[in-house]
């Protein structure tokens, strides 16, 4: 044996003595379920217009890009999609990267140097921490949508520049950023807001166009929005909005950009189709949240401003038997479990999804009260 | 102007006079071109069978996986995938991520913890710098392909566990590992090889299966590989091959794996029918080391192991002015410049494509002849 094989069967066996044991399987294998779990907010991942676009793009530009974005690998098609996710935003320029992953490293490990604090709320995405590392800058984490706390860091910095770093909807948690006031503060302390807008795009503000467009915070010179196409926009991908020098930065010195093949043209073409349908039935975005607003009525918690609640269990074993319990009746359902929870609490998380018919969504909250004993 | 303007007009002031502004355009706008600079080694993204099962697979599944693979976002033309791959290369298990940049993330930065050192060699690709960063493990960048180095770096160090990372064929220069010589240090000294293959599938090795295959070294217990799906698959994506417990300890504690969303059916599909055009079309393999042949004559540079060409030039201006002057004679090359290259030398990069026809690669030899002034 060798100490490798060692040390993976000792921490195979601490997941598994801890319950936190992570398995794939195929999602669709097995009978139709309601997806109360998935991230295809407005459905639009099957929606006939998206996968023409799709299947088209591949066809016509073929199944990869084929290179680096700096290479051959930006087509006219990438340009069209940029174009449309500042339109559809308010910023005046977008940069699109192969996944929502590599928006957020390259931002953050781009724009701060060794002379930039980095203040980063406590719940922020994975890819966030992962581009704090990435980056030269200090970080400093704050509790938890403090803007008091991410004010004292800010005023009292020793560096030149400094990032702050949040989610405008929270992946795990599901609540809102104090967008406005946290501007605010980055604005009086000459910082830029990241603002990843994941989880609200398609979802929040006039017609899904995101929490900072509803702050009028779009286009904002010290505002930089990062997104994913692979949430409501159905597709894969990610992006960055900013300011053109900003674009213009990550152009030339983000290293998940440069090094990376350009997305592939289907995904580009489907979120590009699929922001032209969000723009033309900008109702999803209301009725997802309805959705969302059910779904946490039975399950007793208050209503979320996007599409994500979590509901806490008691620990990571009930919140797994929980899932398996909404399975057998026909809903999927996931569950955050230590590390992927901030605080160590192991939670039921739902999504709310805008297609899903009335009828769907009784049952969905007839299964969720009876499994919560409510 | 904030301090943050100041900042990136400074950045962008300080590439325009070093001459190295990078800018994107698309290369599907203007006349057709001889491609001698995308990674679209066997042309496989264009084949219509491989554009087929992108469509098929957009219109059957949707154009996005929608969740995490750990949530809803597995799919089962992701397991054929990962099976097909495992199969074809000889590895016993194979894991899907969204891009090549995420496998070699993934992989490091899970495997080495504070116990475990990184012994680096000089030229890996940019992914498996960041992954060292990402990593808790000290890290140690020793000369290029330098096996003794390799070897004082393992048998001296204090960690209980090693990982040495290198490319198979480099991307750079083009030039091919010692993956034996390597191999067998690891081994004698109890520590894992990790080795991108991004450059070698579908190139190098029997049939394209690489240079780890090449050298009996596929499935070894002590090897890993990582690929990209989209350069000779041509479609977009990237993979982990390695034996299970590498594979479980990655869907368990892989962050760029657990944290964004599973490969677009489309691409994952693209991927998995280039693979079986490959195994049914075993010649690809040498005829784009053919055509590689053929051009490093013309350039006047040894023939590579793989498909990639590196010619060096004076400078940065000189490396840009032959790719312009190339492309006025219907050539697309690139160029590498700092800080892109290893040794702060900038040159053209050529890439062979096996699906150029006699007559596309004759027109080239002679247009670089003239071009390089041989």
């Amino acid at each position: 044996m060798s100490s490798y094989s060692d040390w993976l069967a000792e921490r195979a066996a601490a997941r598994e003595e801890a319950g936190l044991v992570r398995r794939v399987f195929p999602s669709d294998v097995g009978g139709p379920m309601i997806d109360l779990a998935g991230n295809d907010y407005l459905g639009l991942s099957r929606d006939p217009r998206v996968v023409d676009a799709a299947a088209v793009a591949a066809r016509e530009f073929g199944a990869g890009a084929g290179a680096s974005r700096l290479v051959t690998g930006t087509l006219a098609v990438h340009e069209l999609l940029e174009a449309a996710l500042a339109g559809f935003t308010g910023f005046p320029s977008a940069l699109v990267f192969s996944t929502g992953y590599h928006a957020n490293l390259s931002v953050v490990a781009a724009l701060a140097d060794a002379d930039t604090l980095i203040v980063s709320d406590a719940h922020v995405h994975a890819s966030m921490i992962d581009a704090c590392r990435l980056s030269r800058g200090r970080v400093q984490v704050v509790p938890h949508n403090d803007v008091q706390a991410v004010e004292d860091a800010l005023s009292q910095r020793t560096e030149a520049r400094a990032l702050v770093l949040i989610e405008t909807i929270y992946s795990v948690l599901g609540d809102a950023a104090p967008v406005a006031e946290l501007a605010s503060a980055c604005e009086r302390h000459d910082a830029l807001l990241v603002a990843d807008e994941a989880h609200a795009l398609g979802v929040c503000g006039d017609g899904g166009r995101g929490l900072l467009h509803q702050a009028g915070l779009a286009g904002a010179e010290h505002v930089i929005a990062t997104l994913t196409l692979s949430k409501s926009l159905g597709s894969q991908g990610g992006a960055v909005l900013a300011v053109p020098a900003v674009r213009e930065h990550l152009v030339n010195t983000a290293r998940p950009f440069i090094y990376d093949t350009g997305l592939a043209p289907a995904a580009t073409a489907a979120a590009n189709e699929a922001l032209t349908v969000l723009a033309m039935e900008p109702e999803c975005a209301s009725q997802v949240r309805a959705v969302a607003g059910r779904l946490a009525d039975a399950c007793g918690v208050p209503a979320p401003e996007g599409a994500v609640l979590a509901v806490p269990m008691p620990g990571p074993l009930e919140a797994v038997a929980a899932v398996d319990a909404a399975a057998e009746h026909g809903l999927r359902i996931g569950c955050f479990r230590p590390p992927s929870t901030p605080d160590g609490i192991s939670r039921l998380r739902l999504t709310a999804h805008a297609h899903l018919s009335d009828e769907e969504v009784s049952t969905a909250t007839k299964v969720l009260r009876e499994l919560l004993g409510r």
